[in-house]
């Protein structure tokens, strides 16, 4: 058993863009050699999460659609009246969705679904630089 | 520290069904033969969720019903108008809740709490046969 | 690599309120002594879930505005029909975010972003006890 640290960085263009991680999440597990283990992904930071997704384009505006259902942008939020900050709803969406993702590493290959990417949602309310952390375990 | 996979199948009888995979799970962990340490599960797919859940019928119909207010289905979805499939909210669903789960492995046994189990949520709008990957990482 | 095990207990104050678990969690991790590797966090029990979040009060009140939307208290649910318990609402919330959290270890730090904490978020509707499995796995 052993054990590979990475990360990159990907830009994002503000609130509800979808970025396909996939690419250089097989990047990483490639460099770390291993064949059979675990991949654990995280991402940095309280405003932004990661997840599964079909990255097309329509279900990247359905999920902007769902979150805004969820924590409404026209919504007065604490956070806001406490510190001022515009983007309590990010907040709260990242924190539902959650920063991190664990995929199965098998025959050197993450084990995604034919239609499945590995994505980050941007939640904040304008672009951001992102820090992705690679973890991988195994053999 | 060992590392061991394996997989099996369960087929759903569609959308919002939740099926219990805690009896699966342990017999993956008995025959990885590890004490101590982690249980990753996945599912391929990205229609498809895992999670913890009381599972009894009322929590099941219940979940369906929160489920239908975060992705309606009385709603057009893009995913919809651009490939004609009718499962758009099955994949905003799906990501939202997430495709893995990680459970601790403590003297042998997968640490849950009483009334808690480990379920796949099937978010398609129709019967599936799902693979779930099992990893045990441990002593 | 090597694997360490550890639990520590925290009480809650009953619906929505939020504890912040970062500190009992880097004490865990010095305990370990690993300093690479993974770090999985899991509560026991049904009504319950972690997550990260900005600490701070207005995103704890914000946050329990988000779970009053997606699993509003004043619906009538199955599991309350069926078994008395006035907890339905609890038990989705909890399944939705999800009782396991995994956050990576670097340089023996907990790799947190700058306003980022590990949270544990009660669901259910009187304050409980509450046990967080700790398993550290790495170098």
């Amino acid at each position: 058993m052993r054990f590979h640290h990475s990360s990159f960085r990907i830009g994002s263009r503000g609130e509800s863009d979808v970025r396909d991680l996939t690419g250089p999440v097989r990047e990483a597990v490639a460099a770390s050699g291993l064949r059979q283990g675990l991949v654990h992904l995280f991402v940095s930071g309280s405003t932004c999460a990661l997840t599964t997704l079909e990255y097309e384009p329509g279900l990247v505006e359905d999920l902007g659609g769902a979150l805004e259902r969820i924590a409404p942008s026209d919504r007065a939020y604490e956070h806001g009246k406490a510190w001022g900050d515009d983007n309590g709803r990010s907040h709260i969406r990242a924190s539902l969705i959650g920063p991190s993702l664990t995929v199965p590493l098998v025959d050197g290959t993450v084990a995604l679904g034919r239609w499945q990417q590995i994505v980050l949602v941007e939640m904040d309310t304008r672009p951001r630089d992102r820090e992705i952390l690679v973890q991988v375990i195994g053999e």
